[in-house]
């Protein structure tokens, strides 16, 4: 057996905890700033604000082991809360905001929260939902206007008066590395939310694992310390994809949005000068679409897109404004980073930049990412062959809370199920071509309905598209196309669309088979809680042919 | 009690091991270089050959939990056992072979290595040693000329045979994280060696960590995948600062010079394009002077000084022919990278510049550094207060082996005690301004040895110098100033260098008590294994005024 090392008595083990990425931060960078709105604080005041909040928690009774469960827009107080809350030893309970009110009740029951920080714009929810509410005792109010805190014993009062009230000094203790630091539910496009939960080890590896990623890169996409980040992923989602910890530690200069309003945020990035963001598709739209931005900036602006596949045309359009946009890649259950989609410097201004940069990525160190057949042997890494992308990274949620057989169905085989299929080229690429339940299965051949969305997207009257499996007597499935057209799209027919397909597939862009025998005009495409197209919806709403 | 998470049994709990960090490099830089000497090869061929000695060594007979010892100059080779020797789960032992025979033989006994692979070099010494060495019972020959390997039982073969025999798939099994991966003995100025150890935990930590510090740099000595790789500190010398394992992880091409021959060194720097590399300040200067460098464009060449305080006028020296040297700080003890003297954007090009390059640094992430007094109290953080350097990461030694008073010295009160005295300032950055045998205290004052010899050293006649404490019945200890002059100093009377001393004295750069009594001209200065001065021995040379 290999010989463990000896420790002597004395000697500090040093567990991996979320408070030890604050050493070098508040020792490098003490006077950097936190802004949220008009309000900025130097990462100093950041730390006793932290110090006040775990002391105002603890003195509302909360122990090691408890709840707290936050629903707020990103704030520098959510900031806070990601630090205060799992170092003190409780556990963060991120709350998805946009789920219904029926979904929220559901997970705070499930996830046992005993206190909620909850932000005056969701007292309505709240009030629906406060019956329902089986072990919260405790609520706190979060608010920038004058909303006054309601009386009562259910709310222990308003956050920055708890906080001016508590001391400004907390000795975070050590524990178990493996203690429970946050957890969230998943917004699946089937059944209840699932719960996932991360240990303080596995955010701390996470955010070196996503920081050597990230700063390793040569040139394009690289991150470095004069930086200035700005998450534009929400904070309940998967910790906004674990770059506020990976911002703290490196000392960055922080910038909160609050609410997502797009000409807000476009004024945001002109003002501070934000260098770094993240977000989905829809996001980067909605910001490119605003008002403000067309008089703003926004060159330089680094960009990392997740949660969907960026379309070409959506990536050229940012890169005109000077938008440095690159693919990201994971999901709720891997905390959520395994890849990143950087272009290499000898590709830089080369024929395959643009492709590249909307790849699904190269995974960062210590993941390690397969495509796997259905008995779990490795495809050939010839950036064609497909199969379902399995990982491990020492980040990834190791069940699912409280469903012993959904863990299970996850980690079949010790690799963790992504449920995307794929393929990995010579260079370490991955490819994500879709998702299992959404491939279409059509007279025995696999086609990729984002293949198809992809190409027609390009034509010039389409908004956006997605493409769905229906089921067909002779072919297993067949796609059919929906398509939002532009406002301004006028004379074009159903079979304008179908022509198009098919010219791409007589370039050998798609197979045959992909081209849909079927277009159908829509006026909007149902979305997930998050934003992503909710295609297990879409296949209700159109059953048949 | 904080929870713990909840672990599905068919997840993949992902230890730390060495194999993790080849996952990302393999997938992503099959391709990359690793050169030695004339001979060049692909990660994918290094990652076979790395198997292969997994399966010679398990043919001789290894298991985990044996020890694997190791004499060779910094090659190819020795980057295999990195990472085949613990990935197996057995010990590396990089052995000093610039100690003493003596001393070799006691640490291989220490250390209870079972197989030696040694370079034909050092054959002489094996040969002295061999009759004393204990618990070895092989041998493997490291060759690149047409030595023989010795016949008969003790020696299982030449390595490259060994490799060419053996199957290029290897297993590597998982195990505990905590299970020691390598083993080397500190040359400290007193008593016998001390053995350290890290565990595989221990390295991929400090892999994060140092990747993360040296890559989020936003410009000056910023490490990233297009960087090439060079060591300039020994391999044996605390895992070659732990960059073979940073450069492998991030898929970096790499160059190992074998003997350090400083011509040689000058041309591989040219001819493959050398960009990053660290060294003790004696190297570098061996380096600066050479023929080859005359020649040679150094230009860009990233260096990071450690081992001991670089000078003012050799970072002038080396900036001049455009090296972008600065400090990192760290012992055997600690892995070894605790702090990097990056200069922050603003200040390139200013007053500060060269200053901030000389710095001991700034910690890198996970790492807490304090100043302390005597009782463990911090010192302020004003860039002057001075006390002993003590510090937490995740990657100490956790004892010196087999020693549980040296042990438990050394983690005094839960902190490492690094000897070192320094100061923080408000940014962050440490100043170690002497070690704690090296300090003089004169009439009650504590005074730097290390400042007083930067000023002697700016003496255009002086080409090293070093200043020891000598009892004194009057003031406890006074400052004795040992000088090398340069080869074509005439005239210079040690009162000159006295005078020169004082004159800063006067300027205030230094304590009037600093001004050395007596200032002593010598043909050269005591120095350890590792090329650093021994003060101890100075102090037993020159023991009275």
């Amino acid at each position: 057996m290999p010989q463990l090392i000896n420790t002597t008595p004395s000697a500090y083990g040093y567990p991996l905890l979320i408070k030890q990425l604050l050493h070098s931060a508040l020792a490098t960078a003490p006077d950097q700033e936190i802004v949220c709105g008009d309000r900025r604080h130097s990462y100093t005041e950041f730390y006793r604000r932290v110090q006040r909040l775990a002391n105002a928690l603890r003195e509302m009774g909360l122990q090691p082991g408890n709840t707290v469960a936050v629903m707020d827009w990103d704030s520098h107080r959510y900031l806070e809360c990601f630090f205060a809350v799992p170092m003190m030893g409780c556990v963060l309970q991120t709350v998805n905001v946009r789920l219904s009110p029926e979904q929220i009740a559901y997970t705070l029951n499930h996830a046992q929260a005993d206190v909620l920080l909850v932000n005056s714009d969701f007292m309505p929810v709240l009030k629906q939902i406060r019956g329902e509410l089986n072990t919260l005792t405790r609520c706190v109010l979060l608010t920038d206007d004058a909303t006054p805190c309601p009386k009562g014993p259910g709310f222990a009062g308003e956050y920055e008066e708890l906080l001016a009230q508590a001391d400004a000094v907390y000795d975070f203790p050590d524990f178990d590395e493996n203690a429970r630091a946050t957890t969230f539910y998943t917004t699946g496009t089937t059944g209840l939310p699932k719960g996932v939960y991360f240990s303080h080890r596995q955010l701390v590896l996470h955010t070196l694992g996503a920081t050597a990623g990230l700063a390793l890169a040569p040139q394009q996409g690289r991150l470095h310390r004069d930086d200035v980040y700005m998450p534009l992923t929400p904070m309940f989602h998967v910790h906004a994809w674990g770059l506020p910890y990976v911002a703290t530690m490196a000392g960055l200069k922080q910038v909160y949005p609050g609410r997502y309003v797009p000409d807000t945020i476009c004024k945001l990035i002109v003002r501070e000068k934000v260098t770094f963001s993240h977000c989905v598709p829809t996001i980067l739209q909605m910001v490119l679409g605003c008002e403000a931005a067309r008089e703003a900036d926004l060159s330089g602006w680094k960009m990392i897109i997740g949660g969907s596949a960026m379309t070409g045309s959506l990536a050229k359009a940012a890169r005109e404004r000077g938008i440095d946009v690159f693919t990201g890649y994971g999901m709720s259950e891997t905390c959520p980073i395994l890849t990143l989609a950087h272009v290499p410097t000898e590709e830089l201004g080369g024929d395959q930049e643009a492709a590249i940069r909307v790849k699904t990525g190269r995974p960062l160190p210590l993941v390690a990412i397969r495509t796997v057949d259905e008995e779990m042997n490795d495809c050939p890494r010839d950036g064609k062959s497909t199969g379902e992308v399995v990982v491990r990274a020492p980040w990834l949620t190791q069940g699912y809370l409280h469903q012993a057989q959904a863990s299970e169905e996850l980690w079949r085989g010790g690799w963790l199920h992504t449920q995307d299929i794929g393929n990995i080229d010579e260079r370490g690429y991955l490819q994500v071509t879709d998702r299992i339940k959404d491939v279409i299965k059509t007279g025995g051949e696999w086609v990729s309905s984002l293949q198809i969305e992809d190409i027609i997207a390009r034509h010039p009257a389409v908004a956006e598209t997605a493409v769905i499996g229906i089921a067909d007597g002779k072919w297993g499935e067949r796609p059919l196309a929906l398509v939002v057209l532009k406002k301004d799209a006028a004379g074009v027919a159903e079979e304008d669309i179908r022509k198009h397909v098919l010219a791409a597939a007589e370039k050998g862009q798609i197979s045959r088979y992909g081209v849909p025998d079927r277009v159908q005009f829509v006026a909007e495409l149902a979305r997930t809680s998050v934003g992503k197209l909710n295609k297990r919806v879409m296949r209700e709403q159109y059953p048949k042919p």
